[in-house]
């Protein structure tokens, strides 16, 4: 705990309304955000970045078809003209739940209303080599990493001499057979297939593999059987090797050992394998699920904490149709905010709360050009019409017509040109002593 | 030099043709690979990036109006399908001339013809402490460099509790009054007018400096008095502060102190008061000019060392017209380059070379929203038509027609809503363990 955790957050407007303080600004604490503009909450979000990530796409930034500012919005912009609510890019570090305070690395605020949306990061299950070797795919961040990665191992490739040595270059591996993992695959299959020959016409790609392990015997293990089934299909119709029931044993940044099968020469993991709740302190292991995610009533109300609610990824409420808890996706995640703002008006006019039900509206995933697999409640379909479907509704949930618009064509450039353009390796970097200095910066604070 | 010095550049066409390497992708270099495409000479164009850079727009860039993506265009796309082109991301090193061979960090090269077009670095004037503190802008990852460290100083300041404190963080101060300052002065002074105060309700955008330094009697010194005065007027009328005649003496990274002014403090130093060449090994010290450009004759070839041409920034002709050399602009670079190609058909055939020859198309700069001077040869105008000039000329420049499309919706939604909506901290990093297997990487390669 630093100095500046010793004072209240500065510059915050002084008003006589109840506080809300929200942790997290993904789909959740975004749409309980926007919910209580203009409403007579003092509503305070804080947030790591200073951007909502809108990660459906990540792996169209990865596979280098979008920019990373198209699917990302500056969460300062829903507030302007709001003054009950102020943004602060700030990491929350631990909560005084008794004296109803949150602790964070620009100082603490007081709260009426803690709600914690704080999501979930990457989970490796205690592999630390291939913690330390994969690439994650958890935030618009690192989805540009992967991207120069691949862009740099393909400029590296080139300037080596055998094929042999330029394998464990160009080879792909993506694990985890859920929508993340089948859309990542599909995405880098169709650059191996359309992009790369044009850009790399020395290398021959015959031999580029592009493998996609899934421990469990199906992909998209949440969705129906013909999905399954059409995305395996579509993938293998691509290129891609699947390998389903297949264990990753370790990881040395050069090749992946799997369980049973032939050892794959990869410097490119992409982990995608699952994910686990982020967490802060101050709360008693009672209140926590044993995967991490925390317990809440049916009012996503933390349970043994008053005034502290917990949404998204990070909740579990466990019994009634979900006895697991409800899926970690955006549905839920919105959902439940709707519920809890809904709620939050309630709790103010003195009347009882309402309790969260969940409407699932459909899965989906895509594949690639003109494949795409739809789950809807009432009727599932695949290919051209499901792709149609699957660009309509991520078009329409993305958050600004700006977004909308430049994703619109961007998508319609890549469709009718086979080129996504953005094959550019640039980094916010000053190449010289500057850069030195914002590291010893960054060491000495 | 290392290893794979000592081995020629692998999977390179083995090509019975004249061999051209180009050093260098910027105007020039783009130029001339261009016009060889299809051509019979082999060309291998090396650059330490993938991409061109646009640079008249980088200042955009910085000031979160355009995505690096719409300025900068991948070079190996212009080498798609054409047999006798390829490219390599490199860094030259060194020339043997005498073997007429190319050494760089990819292994070396022999060539037929060597054109060096290297372009030119931020000059300090041996400052130390300013090339170490202050952020130059002749890259776009410099210029992105800027843009996340003003959001970054602006999330910064609003987490502390005095305006004393705030003031350094807030205040920006340019230095150089040629295009590049000024527009970047500009475009500054319009975020603070317009965009921060919506972001950052809570501060206070009076006590906010733009200042401009030029040491110098007039901002843009190439240009005409009309064109200066406008300039001058325009950058006052939005709140920017013009120090002329004034010297920067040293900063510290807080303060910057001036010869017989008052320190101004800030942690924004923009430093574009000059520009050298960029150099290779291998040359005499006698073919260079004092200021570090390479000492050409009348058809760009290196004076004292055969079959080695020049171009552009890096380029001198003394005498003629301008005895201390064309000025260092894009123009130049792109008319040297036709004429060089010209006169590498006219070497196959045999045919005497051409002089170069440069005609000046006249100069401009954009100050702000309909605030721009333009100086023709035979007619000098500014204001919103000046305005309107200088968004068809860089948007017409601009390579791709993707790049042109995105760029004219950029502005279009800019001037429509001014709000620049790219004002996102995103860096391309894996936040964990990943990141220090990079670092890793790097020091052991």
């Amino acid at each position: 705990m630093n100095y500046s955790n010793h004072q209240p957050i500065p510059n915050l407007p002084k008003l006589e309304l109840p506080k809300v303080v929200i942790v997290g600004g993904g789909f959740a604490g975004l749409k309980l955000a926007m919910s209580l503009r203009h409403s007579l909450f003092q509503v305070v979000l804080l947030d790591k970045n200073n951007y909502h990530q809108f990660q459906p796409l990540f792996y169209q930034v990865a596979t280098a078809g979008l920019e990373p500012s198209a699917i990302s919005f500056p969460l300062r912009k829903i507030f302007h003209g709001a003054s009950n609510m102020s943004f602060r890019m700030a990491e929350a570090e631990s909560v005084d739940t008794a004296a109803k305070r949150l602790y964070t690395d620009i100082g603490y605020i007081d709260y009426d209303f803690l709600v914690l949306s704080m999501g979930a990061d990457t989970n490796y299950f205690g592999a630390k080599n291939i913690e330390y070797f994969a690439s994650p795919m958890k935030t618009v961040s690192e989805a540009l990493y992967i991207r120069n990665k691949i862009i740099s191992n393909y400029e590296r490739a080139i300037t080596l001499p055998t094929v042999e040595e330029r394998k464990s270059l160009m080879n792909m591996v993506i694990v985890g057979g859920g929508p993340t993992g089948v859309e990542l695959a599909g995405a880098m299959a169709e650059l191996r297939n359309n992009v790369f020959p044009k850009d790399y016409p020395e290398l021959s790609f015959k031999n580029m593999k592009v493998v996609l392990i899934e421990a469990g015997p199906k992909l998209l293990g949440a969705m129906s059987e013909e999905a399954q089934s059409h995305a395996q299909r579509y993938l293998e119709d691509l290129g891609v090797e699947v390998l389903l029931s297949t264990k990753v044993l370790d990881y040395d940044g050069k090749a992946v050992s799997l369980d049973g099968k032939d050892a794959i020469e990869t410097q490119t993991l992409l982990w995608a394998a699952g994910i686990k709740p982020n967490r802060i302190d101050g709360f008693d292991a009672s209140q926590y699920a044993g995967n991490g995610r925390m317990l809440v009533d049916e009012y996503n109300q933390l349970i043994g904490s008053e005034g502290v609610f917990v949404l998204g990824d990070q909740s579990l409420l466990p019994g009634g149709d979900y006895p697991k808890g409800h899926p970690q996706v955006a549905q839920v995640a919105i959902q439940q905010a709707k519920n809890l703002s809904k709620n939050l008006f309630r709790i103010k006019k003195g009347e009882s709360l309402s309790p969260f039900r969940y409407k699932d509206l459909g899965s989906m995933a895509t594949v690639g050009r003109k494949l795409a697999v739809v789950d809807l409640p009432f009727v599932k379909f695949q290919g051209l019409l499901a792709w149609l479907t699957w660009l309509f509704v991520h078009l329409m949930a993305i958050l600004g017509v700006k977004n909308k618009l430049f994703i619109f064509l961007d998508w319609s450039w890549n469709y009718l040109s086979f080129d996504p353009s953005l094959r550019l390796l640039i980094k916010p970097k000053a190449v010289r002593a500057s850069e030195r200095k914002e590291l010893i910066e960054e060491k000495s604070s």
